[in-house]
């Protein structure tokens, strides 16, 4: 099918993939004075003497906004804030499908960072939370930090975390299945963007000990002149022993790759290099650093890539829709890297042994049960770490 | 029955009058990849191309936001923006059960004019338009002003315009039933805040000539002391003869008062000594200006408020759903005097000379004819003003 014709055609029979609707009537003047004025002014007095009842009397408990700037949309750069909507709505439509939370999708037509956390942090107290979406990189860093720090309701940048869970509970049932330990295998990555630095992030938390980032000028290692601010943060972290050199170099002895770059960066000849039992996760989107065929002639084991149409996709719709309700179904205050990890394990914990195989180290993006375990996870992670506020009705 | 409690009592029942459903289903691996990627890649680069395509492959042609500060809810003065929402929730009710608009309520957490005004103008790309709501007067002014100068999109403050277009409605066939000109009847109002000066502004386009405002202090004059910059600006347009005096005094001759202010204002007595056949528009909320009984012992021909349990109720949702949904119909620029215009002489020929009674000066909230009549009314002032953009598809 050609998806590009087709998915048009269909967008413009949509109008719209979303929609808001009632869920009070206002078929009668009695309902009318009981959903609007002069019954109305109750919930509101209500909530002016405890703020947290607008979670309780408004819709805010299941509420979360879909915010873009339009930098960095799909693999398509920075295209604006009005054409990253589309992308947004569907994001939207995920989230009430797949997690049953309201999403509504805006697009903030500023490029300046503070002015973006302004921006956002002054609507927040219509929302239960945020999912940031599609905002390159560093930008990303420094909004999703500043605004963590203003705002007391989650904010979740999904380019960054969404996919490090995914990663996460792929590269915990890969090892399982290859048999090594998390704290010995060898990790390099291609890419040193949002979902890198994210990834990165994570796998550290998550107890991974030998971790090297490559961008495209080769290994990260603290000092490499002309680093950004944030790969100078991650070359504190990561390549401990400050090695130089290009990803191929970097491959060899490696256990484990993790591209979230670009098309074609990793050869059949670099994987050869790797170590035994290799895992190559290959992201980059919709072409990916390495096709599974050629990874596998490198004699690559485990094999995932951001496509559906190949086995084991690290597909963000594992997580984000869960990672949202359960913080939600706690009203949260934030989403960190104790839910984070407690999504990735929920998720790694849906593959049974016995179903356990190099083409199935992820449930499938339909498998009904994750919603519920990925929330279950979080809300109880949230509880654990003292971030949750329960709900009080 | 006690609305207050059982208002509140629904609003723990609903848990949020609103939520956002999808109109694109992603039930399958083929939907997921129309309505998400890699599909959707298409649509956004169309409008990158296209920026105005927004409105044919996004929600935006009838999205609009309801945005507050919280600083004028109801008649409960500034309980803050979370405190607003119930309201924000039931408007944004209204628009889809009335004018088939969705509508996203918004509560933004500053009460700064140029912050306030920045943060909607940098999220207005994901609307077709913007209706503000409770918003302290002056402040609502110049919000207004400025965000019709930033943005490309309709921006009506209803609690100004829809009141003055139910207004000028109600008043225009007040006018036919008691046989006067709207040239030549004297016009009072108490108020000098939002309403008021939108009602007024709207009399004197569609041609009347002698009003006066009366806020707290009595009559404003050009050259009061103490006027603020609204006031000092209606003065130049009204009370031409500059008469100085209470409330009371301006009433003495007049055919016409509009109360937008305190309850208990005017007394019989007052009503007296107006001009035979006087109207008297009492539309504070819930206590009037002087209630129905009182008016009509003092000699009103013609009676309204803004209570639903009275005759002839001036009720915004007469106006603001038909009203967007016309500018929508025809993407509209901007909602201007002569939509306003239109939106109350369509309102005001809903009701025949058969049905016109002193009872029966307004069609009510539910008559199902509002919403049509009102959006072609207006649809056809935006083309013909030239603000109509109309749909590419």
């Amino acid at each position: 099918m050609d998806y590009a014709q087709e998915s048009l055609k269909k967008h413009y029979e949509w109008k719209g993939k979303l929609e808001v609707t009632p869920r009070a009537s206002v078929d009668s003047k009695e309902a009318l004075s009981l959903a609007y004025t002069p019954g109305v002014a109750q919930p509101c007095l209500e909530i002016q003497k405890d703020p947290s009842l607008s979670y309780a009397l408004t819709r805010r408990w299941n509420m979360a906004a879909v915010i873009t700037d339009g930098s960095a949309v799909l693999g398509l750069g920075d295209i604006g804030p009005e054409a990253g909507m589309p992308v947004m709505e569907g994001k939207c439509v995920l989230f009430k499908a797949f997690g049953d939370v309201d999403a509504v999708p805006l697009c903030v037509n500023t490029k300046d960072v503070d002015a973006f956390v302004e921006t956002v942090y002054r609507i927040s107290g219509s929302f239960g939370g945020i999912n940031l979406e599609d905002i390159s990189a560093p930008r990303c860093f420094e909004i999703e930090r500043k605004l963590k720090e203003k705002c007391d309701i989650p904010i979740f940048h999904d380019d960054q975390h969404g996919t490090a869970i995914i990663t996460l509970a792929g590269l915990l049932n890969a090892l399982r299945l290859v048999g090594k330990q998390r704290e010995e295998v060898r990790v390099v990555t291609s890419g040193a963007g949002a979902a890198a630095v994210s990834i990165v992030k994570l796998l550290l938390s998550a107890g991974f000990r030998h971790v090297t980032m490559c961008d495209r000028s080769g290994a990260i290692y603290a000092g490499r002149p002309g680093l950004n601010w944030i790969k100078e943060e991650m070359a504190q972290v990561t390549n401990l022993e400050k090695k130089a050199g290009t990803l191929a170099d970097m491959l060899v002895g490696a256990d484990v790759f993790i591209g979230v770059s670009a098309p074609g960066t990793v050869t059949t000849e670099m994987v050869k290099t790797m170590n035994k039992d290799a895992i190559v996760f290959a992201c980059a989107n919709p072409t990916p650093e390495i096709f599974p065929d050629e990874a596998k002639a490198g004699g690559a084991a485990v094999i995932a890539t951001g496509r559906s149409d190949f086995p084991n996709q690290i597909n963000n719709v594992l997580a984000f829709p869960g990672v949202f309700r359960g913080a939600f179904d706690v009203r949260a205050s934030d989403i960190n890297e104790a839910m984070k990890m407690a999504a990735a394990q929920a998720l790694a914990h849906l593959v049974s042994d016995e179903e356990l195989n190099p083409d199935y180290i992820l449930p499938a993006a339909f498998d009904p049960r994750v919603k519920d375990a990925v929330a279950a996870a979080v809300a109880q992670a949230a509880r654990k770490s003292g971030v949750a506020r329960e709900d009080k009705r």
